[in-house]
């Protein structure tokens, strides 16, 4: 019978995750969508996710896909999985794609937030979604900072330790700061990110925000090509993978 | 040494909590202030708070008093106690008050808000602080709805079971539903409440925007002056007490 490849749209809390990919030690995302698989389908599945996203890091859209010889209708998945996923997995849509399609390697935009609640003390129900920050931000100085990394550029000071990558440049096609309230929202929509990226751009811009340095300084951050230069990694649970678009597939 | 008396304004995250009052067997918001109180005063201290909300409910602005002959700056508390706290309770400021004050017999009007997730599938990243609701809800029925309790009347029929009270009269002073994307904010302010009223209120009015009944149904509910006429209680999740003002004080 002929197997078909069927694409899932997965939102995800990852509070209590060691993050998406399967590990030996360790509940994650992956593991579990491979596992209620096998429960659904009664044989080994294998799932292959289009970001591979950092223990507690959440997702409104990742994207992940498997093959299947199933009758199981492709948009009955959806349904069928999140009736055995745990409640901070859920699928939000399923349909089959082309047998070729494989989210990691297919050219596409994915678009992050960064969440951080700039007020005098940390509020409980904010707290598993968005990184408290004590002193008052400059807001208006954190997007003149970001305007800087918009475009393409090499990213060597705003990718973490232990990455192993061929390249350091990547093209950032959008950063916007907005403040609602207490809560300033940083969006960055880019083809492809470095290991930690967007955490390090944030955890820069807080500084730059608190006027340790000004958003020019951030011309020479990206010039250094230093891990070093930039501001510290921002914590996982600020960031949220909001969704990805497949640019050919 | 004169005794002073300190409020507390408190946030917390539900989530894990038996509810506000302190109880043998599980852990309560009250309990947890207790004990960090003590600890920090070395003496056994009582806290009396303003709304005795539910195991699961939420609170920006819940409000507590306590007695104390400390030398701590009243304003030093919220600090203090934030250290000793865990991360699901706040103190949001403290201050003193007369001695006279008691946050449950003063007159207050307190505003509580229901979300309600209203989508497709669940979002693992609302869970939490919603109640999500599947079927499609109109909002405009709702909100006519609403416009129904506002007002004195006898809430007899908006009751839960248990309660013991004199008079089920209640003042509501304001009922407002708004629907911003997926998410819809009931918002009730009143002159206290009835026990589990807000949440009766919510699964109400759920029910008007199902089409289960029309909006003008409200009036023989309020009429029938019986809990089984109203719709269900919404779950405690999609709860937070925003805030309490005091009138006289």
């Amino acid at each position: 019978m002929m197997k078909k490849r069927i694409g899932l749209t997965v939102a995800y809390d990852g509070t209590h995750y060691c993050g998406w990919q399967v590990q030996d030690n360790g509940t994650t995302i992956q593991g579990e969508l491979n596992r209620c698989l096998e429960e659904l389908l009664g044989q080994p599945i294998e799932t292959m996710g289009a970001s591979r996203t950092d223990a507690g890091v959440h997702a409104l859209g990742n994207v992940a896909v498997f093959d299947t010889d199933s009758r199981i209708p492709p948009e009955k998945f959806s349904y069928a999985l999140n009736q055995r996923l745990p409640e901070d997995i859920r699928i939000q849509s399923s349909q089959e794609v082309t047998p070729d399609f494989h989210p990691r390697y297919c050219e596409s935009e994915k678009t992050y937030e960064y969440r951080i609640l700039n007020r005098r003390f940390s509020l409980p129900t904010e707290r598993l979604y968005s990184y408290f920050y004590h002193y008052p931000l400059d807001v208006e100085k954190m997007r003149e900072a970001a305007s800087y990394v918009i475009g393409r550029h090499d990213f060597a000071s705003f990718c973490g330790a232990g990455a192993q990558v061929k390249s350091t440049v990547r093209l950032v096609t959008g950063f916007s700061v907005e403040r609602e309230g207490e809560m300033i929202y940083l969006r960055v929509s880019g083809r492809g990110f470095l290991y930690h990226m967007v955490r390090i751009f944030a955890g820069t811009l807080i500084e730059v925000g608190n006027g340790i340095y000004p958003p020019e300084h951030m011309q020479e951050i990206l010039d250094a090509k230093e891990r070093g230069a930039a501001g510290p990694t921002a914590p996982a649970c600020g960031l949220t993978l909001l969704g990805i678009e497949f640019l050919e597939s």
